[in-house]
This record gives C-alpha cells, sequence and structure tokens, in this order.
C-alpha cells in the first residue's frame, strides 16, 4: 500500500484543502479502513467554518459518519479480517475516568474522537480506528446506509433516555437530519400521532415519507393548534431538534402534564432560554438532555432493518467537489450530503 | 325501551342459553352500551367449559372485550351523550384498597368485571359499565376493529412493564390471541427481528402478515436455532404466549443476558416449571409476570393507528349462532370469534 | 353528636373567622374524622393572604395535612371503626377523567381537595373524607407524627420520579418543610454525602439533625465552592425547594453531567428563569417537576418508621390561637406551626 | 525491589501452598498494589476445594477483595502516584466485545479477573491491576474497610437493577457476606421492614446490628409467618442470598402482587427449582438475576460513608496461617475471613 492518500485537511476557518496526506500506521489494536461513504455533519459545519471548533487543531482531517471495508488489522485484533464491511464508533473513550468508570463513556474526560482530536477523520480514502470500535456492517444493508448508522444512532440514544409508551404522541421541532432521525426512531418504536415542525418546505416531502402525520411551518402555522388537535392535553414526548432557544422555550407549555421534552438540537451554550419552573412543578414536566451515542451502534444496526433511511442522503459528491458539497449542505437545501469513494 | 333483551347466559359447565334477559338498570354513575361487536376470549372458554371459572356466578351473561354505542347514561355522567360510539375498560377496581391506593389497580381486591362478577356482560344486546370505565373510540376506528382493544390492550401493558429497546430481538412463544397481539405490539414498537414460534400452522400466514420475520413449528423446527440464527448470543425480549409450563422452562436458557422473559400466557397455577436460578443469577435474566391491563386503554387505541389488527378476527357470529361460535373458538382453528350484533 | 363545632373560617384575603360551623353530614362512602392534629402549610399561607387562592371559594375551612380518629362512618364503608387512628389524601380525584383513567390522578382534571374546594378542611373539629382515601396510622406513630405524613409524601411521591442510586450526592436548595422532607428521604433511602442550603440560620440546627452533611447560607457562602467539594464533576442530584425562579437557575450547572434537577418548590408560574439547553442537551441534565403525592402515603408511613421526624413541628398552637399561629408561621421563625385539639 | 515475594498458590484441588512467587511485572498501564487486607470470597473456597473452579487455571494466586497503595505505576498511567491508597475492581472487561459494546461489562466474552484467570490475585504481598481499574480510598475509610468494598458492590449493583421505593418490606434469605451487604444496602437505601432468614443463629446478632427488624432460623420459625406480620399481602424486595434452590421456590409465594425477587445467591446452576409460571403471571412477580458489579464501586464507596461494615470481617490471619483462615471460613462460624498484611 503506497504511504499517501488524498485527504480534505483543514487548515483552520474557512480553510479546506484536498491535497495529499499520509496514511495514518497502524498499531496493534487498530484497524485501517477504506472509506465508501463519509458524511458531512453539522459540527463540521460549524469547525470548517470556525464559529465552534469543539476544540479540533488544524492541520486535521474532519468526517465521523463513515462505512467502508478493513484494509488491514493491527497485529492483536481478532473477530475481524481484512475486507470485512464495518463502520466504527468515533467516540473513543478512555474506559478509565470518573464517567467511563460509571458506565457513562459518553462524558469521559480523555476522550478524542474524530471531531475534535488525535484520531484521523474520515473525509479521505483510509480512516484508523480503535478495533474495539468497530461494528460490522449486516450484509443486507448497504455501505450508503450504513453511513447513516452513526446519526441515527444518536436518536437511538436519546429515546434509551427515556421510556415512550406506545402510542405516545411526538412533536418534533426540526427537520435536519437529527430531526428525521429522531422521527425514523419515534415512528419505527411506538409513537402515536408525530407532527414535525420545520421552517424549510423542502424537507416536508422527507418527513412525510419519513413517517410524520402533521408537518407544518412554524413561521406560518399555529405549532399550539397542531399540538392541540392531536390531545387537547399536549404532547407526550416534544422533541427539540433545531437547537434553537426559543423553540426550546415553545415545547414545554405543548407538553402534556407528567409528559417529556428531550432536548437533543445544540443550542449555542451561552444562549438562554426562559422557561417557567412554576409550570414544570405543577405539571411535572420531564426534561432529558441527550447528546451522544455511546452503547448504541449495535440496537441502531438492528433498528434500521425496519426503515428506508437512504432519503436522507440528499446529495452525494466525490471529495475533489468537497467545495460543492460544503456548499449544498450550507445552503440546507440539503438534508445530509455525502462523499462517495471508488 | 323494552325491559328485556336477547342475552347468552350462562348457567354452569357447558349451560349455556340463548334468551330474555333484563336489560340492566342504569344508575346515575353508569352507561348502558348497546353492543355491535362481543369478542370471544379464552378466559371466557374455561369458564363456559368450567375448568376454570375465575370465581363466576351462575346465572351470569358473560363478555368482556366490545364496542358499541352508548344507550342510556345515568344522571351524574358528564363528558358522553346517548348515541357516542365507545368501549369500556371490563375491571371496575374499588379505587381504595390497598393496591388501588398505591396506584396498583390491576391487583384491586374488591374488583368485580365482566368475567367473574356483578357487572352485566358483553354477550347480549346491551351491557351496563361505569362511566368512568368508558373509552371513546375514533372515527375512523371501526367497531368491529374497537372489540379488539381490550385484548391488544394487555400486550400494551405487558411492555409498559418492560424497557424495550429500539432493534431489540424478540421470540414469541404461542400465536393465539395474546401472542399475535404481542407481535403487532413489538413490531409497532421498535423490535428488531421477530421470531414466532406456534404448532398451528394455519396461523402462521397470519403471523407473517403481523410482521414475524421467522415463524416455525416448535414440534417440528428448532426454536434453538431459529433464536441463535438472529444472534449467537440469544434474544433480548423472550415472550411465554402459550400458558405451558414447558414453553417457559425454554424460554430462559434461550435468552441473552441480561435479557428479559415476559410472561402474559396464563399457565394453571398449580402447573411447575423445572428452571435454573443459578442460570437467572450467573446471566441477571429477568423474568416479568404480566396479566391485566389497567390504565392501558388510552395508549392502545392510540397505538392501533399504526396497524391493521381485524385479520385477528377470523370468524363472525350471530349471538344466536353461539353453540357454532364456541366450537369454532374450541376448535382452535379461529384465533377471534367474535359475535356481531345489528 | 352536636350539629356544630369549632372551626376556622377563611371569609377572604386576610378574613380568617374561628366560629361555630356545621359539622358535615356524612354520606355512605364517606367517614367523618375528630382531628387531634392539624398543620399549616405554605400553600394555605398563599390562600389566606390572598397571593394565591388555589381557586378556593370563601367562605371555606382550609388545612389538609391532619391525623385524628374515626367519628362516623357512612353505611357503605367496610374495613373501617369508629376509634380507628387515621389520616386521609386530601386529593380527591375523580378516578374517570383523561389522566385518572392512564393511572395519573395527580393531574386529576376533576379533584377537589382541602385546599381548594368541595371538601371541608381541617382546620376545625371534625373534617369529612372519602373513606377510599383514608391511612391507618401505625400503633407506634403518635398523632403528632402522623399529622406530617401528607407534607412527607411529596418529598417520597417526588423520589419516586427518579431513581437516585445508592451514595449520590444530593444538594438541597431550600430548608422549608418540602426542603426538610426531602432530606429526610433522601438521608433514608441512600444519599451519599447532603447539602443543604438555606439562608434562615434558625434552620441550620436542624437540618444537621436530620441529616445533612454540609448546611450554607447561601447569602454569604458560596454554593459552588461547596459543591466542588463533594465531587468536583458536580451534584448527582440537585433539589430546588425554595421555589425560587434564581435557586432553579443556579441548580443547572452545580449539577453533574447526566445528574437530576428535581423541582419540588413551587415557583411562581409566571415568574421566568434564564437556562442553557445548550448544557442541558451537552451535559445530558434531567429536570423533573414533582409537585402532588398521589399513591404515595402507603410508602410514606413505612419509611417513617426509619427516622423522627417531629422536630419538624417547631410550634403547636390551639385552634383559638390561629391569630399567634398563622403569624408565627408568616415569620419564617417556624419550620411547621400546628394546630393541636383535644 | 526484590524480585519475589511471598504468596499463596493453588495448585489444584484442595492443595494451597504458601510460597515465593515472583512479583508481576508492570506494564506501561498497570499499577503494582502493595497489600494490605484481602478478604476470602466464597467463589474462592469453592476452587480450592474444586468443586467450582470458575475456570481458573493452576498455579495461580487468587483473591480479588483487597485493599493497598500503590508500589510503581505504568509510565502511561495518570492521576495516580505510588503511596496512594487504593482498591481496584477485579473486572478487566475487553471493552470491545459485543457485551461491552452495548454497555454490559458484567457479560464480557473476554474478560479475565483474580478469580479465575491471567491477572494476579490479591493472597500476597503484591498484585498488579489495570490502572483503569484503580478506586481511590476515602481518606476518613480504613484499609480494612475498604476491602469489603468489592463484596458490597455487589449489593449496589444488585440494587441498581431494580427500583426499591422509599418504605418497600424486604426479606433476605442468607446472612452470609452477600446476604449482609444486601442488608446494608437495604436499610441504607430506603427499606421500611427488614425480616433476615439465617440457619446460622451465631451471625444473628450481627444481623440485628446491621438492621434487621427481624431475625429468625427457617428451621424452627415460620418465615411466611414473619413476611405476613409485616404485611398480609406479603413482601415487596425478597431477596434470595443463600444460592438454594430451594429458598428460591420459598421466595416467590412470599412476594407481594407485582413486587420483585432479587436472586443474587448463587445456586449451582444445573440444580433446578419447581416454581409456578401461573402465579408469576397472575400476581406480576419480577424476578431479577444481579451477579456482577460492573460500574458500582465510585457509588459503593459513597454509600459506605452511612454504616460501619466492618463487623462483616470477624476473623483476621496473617498470609501463613492459611490454613487456619480457610479452616474458619469452611466452618461458616466466620462471615468473612481477612488476610492482614503488615
Amino acid at each position: 500500500m503506497s504511504k499517501t492518500m488524498k485527504g480534505l485537511v483543514w487548515y483552520g476557518p474557512n480553510d479546506l484543502r484536498y491535497e495529499d496526506w499520509p496514511i495514518p500506521e497502524v498499531g496493534p489494536d487498530d484497524a485501517l479502513i477504506k472509506v465508501a461513504y463519509s458524511g458531512i455533519c453539522g459540527s463540521e459545519m460549524s469547525i470548517v467554518h470556525g464559529t465552534n471548533t469543539h476544540g479540533a487543531k488544524a492541520p486535521k482531517i474532519l468526517g465521523h459518519e463513515f462505512a467502508g471495508t478493513i484494509a488491514e488489522l493491527g497485529k492483536n485484533v481478532r473477530d475481524y479480517k481484512v475486507g470485512d464491511r464495518v463502520t466504527a464508533h468515533p467516540h473513543a473513550a478512555c474506559g478509565g475516568c470518573y464517567f467511563c468508570q460509571r458506565g457513562q463513556e459518553g462524558f469521559c474526560q480523555n476522550a478524542f474522537n474524530f471531531i475534535t482530536a488525535k484520531d484521523s477523520g474520515a473525509f479521505c480514502e483510509y480512516t484508523l480506528v480503535r478495533a474495539k470500535n468497530l461494528y460490522r456492517i449486516p450484509d443486507a444493508m448497504s455501505m450508503k446506509t450504513a453511513s447513516l448508522i452513526e446519526p441515527i444512532s444518536i436518536a437511538v440514544h436519546a429515546f434509551s433516555l427515556i421510556n415512550m409508551q406506545p402510542g405516545d404522541s411526538v412533536l418534533i421541532q426540526g427537520g435536519g437530519t437529527i430531526g428525521l432521525s429522531c422521527l425514523l426512531i419515534a415512528k419505527a418504536c411506538g409513537a402515536g400521532q408525530i407532527i414535525l415542525s420545520e421552517p424549510m418546505t423542502s424537507r416536508f416531502e422527507l418527513a412525510k415519507k419519513f413517517g410524520a402525520d402533521i408537518v407544518l411551518n412554524p413561521l406560518t402555522d399555529s405549532l399550539e393548534d397542531a399540538a392541540r388537535s392531536v390531545c387537547k392535553y399536549g404532547i407526550d414526548l416534544n422533541i427539540e431538534a433545531a437547537g434553537n432557544p426559543k423553540t426550546c422555550e415553545a415545547a414545554i407549555p405543548l407538553t402534556k402534564s407528567g409528559g417529556t421534552v428531550l432536548v437533543v438540537g445544540v443550542c449555542p451554550p451561552d444562549k438562554l432560554s426562559a422557561i417557567s419552573f412554576g409550570d414544570i412543578n405543577k405539571r411535572e414536566i420531564h426534561i432529558i438532555g441527550a447528546n451522544w451515542s455511546p452503547y448504541s451502534f449495535d440496537r441502531t444496526i438492528e433498528i434500521m432493518r425496519r426503515f428506508d433511511a437512504d432519503p436522507m442522503i440528499t446529495h452525494e459528491f466525490k471529495l475533489d467537489q468537497f467545495k460543492e458539497a460544503f456548499q449544498t449542505q450550507e445552503d440546507k437545501s440539503a438534508v445530509k450530503t455525502t462523499f462517495v469513494f471508488e
């Protein structure tokens, strides 16, 4: 194998370059993966633009939603062989910090992952992962579909933190990748009536295809009317997937007494929302934050048998078309833009 | 309204008579319902035959899975009007005993219900219920479908006792009404691969239609092979819906470490199973009994939007065809036999 | 029995009168209770002063935290006899509304209770309750102690909504009746280190007696320093029992990743707090509102074997000393002021 | 440091030798611990006698309940220094197998631990562990007490699998280390009345000291009478800690409807119990197996502030007194026999 590959290297805000980059060296417990599909995440958009670098240090290759085949294995790795079709969880928890010792790897104090730190990213031909992070892709699942395991696992993890009951009504604010992933999981996992609220009407068709009973534009339609049409007492499960302090505020009064607000959208931490704890107390509202997806890939792969997530990938590009790819994702006409490798 | 109606009166073991019977008097908090559909439950089969009378005192009208319209209302009843399409939960918990005060109405020490005691049954033209047990049938749901709310609520309640995760594998032993109801709920609520085991091959087609990935005959096929084909470590959720001490025994070793055996089948209480608590301890198996369906009708009605349960009703009869109806149910060629009223 | 009794009648804001009042008539399902102890709750303070009437209609007798003996029983009541030592849950849920049918009596749409509506209150010699709301007082529990069952049940219910793990650190903001009840329950139910924050230093001694490891004055001491001294990652369970929008705001950043903010304090519903949903999302904070105590008296009585709650009653008065009693409670030099009857 | 130490080497059934043994070499991620206290577990009794070797391969040093000070650290280890007072979780999960990837390290397919495999044991002067398994001992906790963290963590983990409510009644069958650990945790974590059943009357005093309200001898006293004296409807939480198929059978009928049987006792896997699934179904009994203690040391250390567990250590010996030590533990006059090092 040659020692270099083509990669998309981030040199700082708005400075991405398509160039030769060393293929990572494979340590004894590692696996090198030849990337087949590699999606662009919102977190990477913010790193590229420098609005939130998530601690990433340039120069670095980004990309953490991918699928591919094993190209090379470290000498200690059992259970896998070269050529196996795999994906990998991008979070490399240390296993020994306070939170890891409690079984809460998502809060690992020492983790590095594709987004932020040492490990190589997947906007390139070969990416390196710890073998313990590998997951086999079922024969019946395409590489393209498998590149969606990571974003969908965020929704699977979020739902594992609550205990949705059969028939619970669901309102999802935000129709991007996370909102639509929550829609797929809500629909597959026993939601009753589902409302999706999203200002970009170009996403309406996809939301309906994915199972929303009501799709509305919050700029022109009344969220409250829609919620009360489902049940006059409000919504059982209210999912905030827009990452907007104002939609967070809007969620609570629309939630049924005893119901849940699930916070999966990523609001800027320094932007505040104004909420009534008197209402939270009186109506026993639950607000649950959900951020990352430890321990969830296995079940995500299983539940993905139940729906076709591929339409979420609205645009595909070659890696050297990266400018067009990022521009497409930026315009938000896209839901998920993905790089395809031959 | 005339003072008598046609009813199917149980006078003791194997003594059912189709005859005139007084229409119940409506107390101030009651509702009288003109029955449209009324299904036969396995518990009623055992009362009719005298194998397990569940405490019922003859003469009595049986029947507790029904839908109809309100014919008359007690003077205290608000929120409903004559003509409303309704069903009712058949369990009239006292609200004041030890268990009711703890929010566990299913264990009420003073309850009477259609099966066993004072309240009138639904194998007749008019049945009387407490208004607080009423549930409105949505416009889009037929009376026929609504008569299945009660049996399906048993599965909904059972699933409320566990915390099935997205993608969990499920094995259901028993393809009768309860097994198939569990299949519908498992499928609608996020199961991964589903196996249904049932010796009556006539039920296979329905099981596949309702979403089983693998349907097998335990008399000729290997349950273990099927389970291991889904995951070599076993099944996440193992549902016993056959009410057979031997299938209960078979469930535990097929369950994954940390997995759950959900016991919804009604075994004769005096028939014992031989199980290894050493295995339960070592592999942290959970065994959860689920019997009745308090607090579950509302969510059952909502989740029934997600599937068509009607094919579960394999046979329909007029009330005066009761001998043929009970014979059909007895032969088990039927899944659910239901009386239809004009 | 004479037809009138002495009672404390509320005629509107700041108009309480000690006068003769009819003894309630006992319906067939009711129990009349001769009151022995009857505590003043914060909700009653706000009704008396008219700051929040909770919907109460004057003239009316208030009081809902009490213990006494049965003086008379309705003809349908079984299981109790005149002279039995009892308390009663003050919330008379209807049993038939949307929430009651789901097993969520705390949200009953038709409930009336001692605080707000029809039922008679307990600031008088005889109070009337539905027999199904009765609970027997164990022989070993005094009447005085039993009058604390209701306020402590609020804490028991709140803890039933979370899943505190052995050793979890706890921070309680607010050292009034609810805060101290939460302290007793936290201490009895497996908390690790406990901090209580309260500006009235006169309550410090009681907080220490009830098991707080650290007691601090938030006006002069650093809440954050105390929290970090327990664990640098923050507090597992953060209980807001002050009913203050600012303490609600303060709770979230002090909570450990994956930890819980339990909201039992009653903030004015129209007062808003400014919080970061970005932080809730990133650190997966859970915020749980807890308000009322359905289904909890039985377990409250059992857990009260484990501690001596009596010191919470700091002041006792005769009913005709009501002005001094309310003044004492108003000054907040008291924790719980209680009327004692002979 | 010299290259050899004194150790207790197991050469096969009933062949333990006190002899020189190499001090383990410290790898880059390891910590070498100078042992201060090291307790004998029942699992080690069965390995020593050969009745159940748990897969251990002779020659090997056993012992996995210990506390000590760090003697040497691998070059990669941060956060600890030589001289730190520590204990370590004995289970070295792989982090990459099917179960580890799901956050279920207790079922790791590749784990080795002190009992069974590669890692060195603690019946010797120096024991080697992975640094990620280390836990710091609080200043206020003695080395002796700290050697009990591991056995008590078994109870903490078991309780984490259920959701005991405040005031729940508890029946514990078995008064050995695990039964008494469950007693300490039940008492500290909100149990109401507690019954402990144990045939060895020499353990009664300790059971009372640890908080049992009723202690009985099942060979002479009626377990059922005791259970019904607490509540006529049975016991909320029934803990099997005897590892006996017969006590497992006895637990179910004594459990309240909706209650839980927690199986922490280690029955021989091939010994069967005869139970009624009809009863489990009808009364909705939960049976929960609990075996190991992943993710639990941190909370165990915190909750141990709440009680004095030291009296559980009934006998202390020097390592060269090993014959007397094992004989003492064998006689069961002991609860916990522990080796003390200078």
